[in-house]
């Protein structure tokens, strides 16, 4: 039998996925599981997107343009420029879904063995696409007692080598839901230009921040255009995570063109798609505040019923919709098999993503798990309470 | 400003959108261009399928499952069955068009500076993705003089090294329109046997086979289960290329097992798409027939007309819908461009895609062109008409 090339050997396991077959197991036993592990959240698409789908009067279902549609395209520009952004429609790539636009940026800038500085935890499929993309993750480790705040810049600064091509934040984070302060930004910005590296920030979850702080965008900082590559995404924003639409987004015209080759080859990112998502722009400013009030009040909930557990620390997150809590267990990978598999509380259990996913470095995060609150508070209060009742009787 | 990568310095343009501009250019300057470069087919996407995008009924737009919905996935396997290839749904991940399978297939199978024999003209972004997975083409070249047939079996031999992992081949071709035939894939059945080598076959044309001859796919080969990696996908067969639906299929589980962790890191296929292309499977056989009597008579058309040209040499297609033409000129590159910038026949010219790029030898078939046979005969024959205007006065 022919071999199967290293890289897909050290391929990681999704962290989120490979407890599913758990799940399935524990939901054919009839037990009601309580999904908090994975970022899809419950709240309904903007009905623009979903009538401009329905109401669509294509004959041929044709390749777009590779880099998206111009039209499409020049309405992001409008978006960005509503939200304090200056950049052109050139300056956007549109791709499928932010992770592809991850995977354009690694390959425009790094080649095999290159290295790219990362604080953890971070989102876990950034190990899968450097691996698919021959490349080293270099990690720095943000701590829970501050919320996962940005690690002392010189913590960065101590990593950097001749093969390091660039440093990658995920702002607002998942899993850690910290939202990174102007001065934060400004503190890499100047690394990386000392440096002559790459910034690459991951703002899928720009518009989920909380606590009337606001986002501050690494293409907002002056002198930074060369540097700066924005990762975004519809999925989280218009709850369309299915369309698979994402930008890559730079003022650095040489990592556009170079980033273009890679759409190129790939013809176009899904046409359908980029219809539901060029409508999803005039979705009203009212489905925004409401959906940020309903998060705002799940992770208080949240947080406030998990602060009341013995022995459980949590993480005070100021955006996106997860956080990160530490638990008086050893391995948390095996209380969440544990919990989906020998556990249940009046025939109701909970599924959580076991955090040693998120981190690279290892042994790290063996007690944390991430939380998703994708679910609304009466469900949230009742998965809370089942971790409580479990975290009585589990041995570890 | 930071270094693009060597990858990214090297990926080629595609050889087809990059006279794209000097079309535009042509077109604003008022002439009328026929568009014969792409593979974009002009026929309509089966009722069925437009009908049950409009007809949706989702008020959240998620993620499906990373290989694809089960529901799909077994519908699909019906379809192979029919088709009398012996498959289960677990043998079948869906991708994000026939591309991302094959990006996941390099990935798979190949780690960087491994090697993948291909016979040459080939699918021009092969080049591409081997580029970004960091691998090499080795080519083989096929003549026009026997239509594009598997060059002779010890070609592709004396090139196997301890660093190639598989060879690809596309069935019927493109840019060749070659069907290979039984005893060609049993030939490679058994070089890639007896050396260990998967056997890629990119069988995305499979249904556009004509003159009552059938296609041979590398799944119905016995004894070729754990070796067999077939491409596929729903953009040439339902002319819905911008759904970007296609997929990987293999009964190796150990491959289908590892591709499914490159699958899982870019979350899913899109949701859409997948609505599109499931309901697809229920076009009427009726639709299939007459696209292909319908394609049967725009080759003959086409290749008819070109073999009148003086100077023109034609490679006659039993597939797909491109053709190779060997014209009377040193570069067809510059005579590409030349026709768009100028030169027209009143008022009217041709694009066409110069054959360079589907080469990797360099200096190979610059004097050949591809024609997309995806217009009507009556373009097709003004486009012929234009070109043996222009070769009487082009001079180079
Ligand atoms: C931080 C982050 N980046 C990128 C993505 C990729 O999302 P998509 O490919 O759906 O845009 C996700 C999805 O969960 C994410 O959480
Ligand atoms: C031979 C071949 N393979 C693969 C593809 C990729 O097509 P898609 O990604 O639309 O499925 C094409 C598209 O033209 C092709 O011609």
């Amino acid at each position: 039998m022919p071999a199967i090339s290293e890289k897909g050997r050290i391929m990681p396991e999704s962290p989120i996925r490979k407890l599913v077959p758990y799940a399935e197991k524990a939901h054919k036993a009839g037990k009601t599981v309580f999904y908090l592990n994975i970022g899809q959240p419950d709240i309904k698409t903007p009905q623009v997107a979903l009538d401009a789908v329905a109401n669509h009067s294509l004959d041929i279902l044709a390749y777009s343009r590779s880099e998206g549609s111009e039209e499409y395209r020049i309405k992001i520009a409008d978006y960005y420029a509503k939200n304090d952004i200056n950049v052109a429609h050139n300056d956007i790539i549109v791709t499928t879904g932010g992770s592809e636009a991850l995977l354009f940026a690694f390959g425009s800038i790094m080649d095999q063995d290159d290295e790219i500085i990362i604080p953890e935890p971070f989102y876990a499929n950034y190990n899968g696409f450097s691996t698919a993309s021959g490349v080293n993750v270099v990690p720095v480790i943000s701590k829970i007692d501050n919320n996962f705040a940005l690690p002392p810049i010189e913590e960065f600064e101590k990593l950097i080598t001749n093969k390091t091509k660039a440093i990658l934040i995920c702002n607002p984070g998942n899993p850690t839901g910290y939202l990174y302060s102007k001065d934060e930004i400004k503190k890499l910005a100047d690394l990386v230009k000392k440096h002559d590296l790459f910034l690459i920030a991951d703002e899928v979850y720009r518009e989920f921040v909380y606590d009337s702080i606001s986002h501050y965008s690494i293409l907002q900082e002056e002198g930074l255009e060369d540097h700066a590559i924005v990762i975004d995404s519809v999925s989280k924003r218009y709850s369309m995570c299915g369309a698979r639409i994402g930008y890559l987004v730079s003022k650095n015209k040489t990592l556009i063109a170079t980033a273009l080759k890679f759409a190129q080859a790939r013809l176009s990112p899904p046409t359908l798609a980029q219809i539901a998502s060029e409508a999803a722009l005039q979705t009203p400013q009212s489905y925004f505040d409401e959906v940020n009030v309903e998060y705002v009040s799940r992770r208080n909930t949240l947080i406030n019923a998990l602060e009341k557990i013995d022995g459980v620390k949590v993480a005070k997150p100021n955006g996106a919709f997860y956080c990160i809590a530490e638990l008086p267990v050893k391995n948390s990978d095996d209380f969440a098999k544990w919990l989906l598999e020998s556990f249940d509380y009046e025939g109701q259990t909970v599924m959580v993503a076991p955090a040693a996913g998120f981190y690279s470095t290892p042994g790290v995060g063996l007690n944390q798990i991430r939380i998703a609150y994708v679910l609304n508070e009466d469900s949230l209060l009742k998965a809370v309470k089942i971790l409580e009742e479990a975290l009585k009787v589990y041995k570890d």
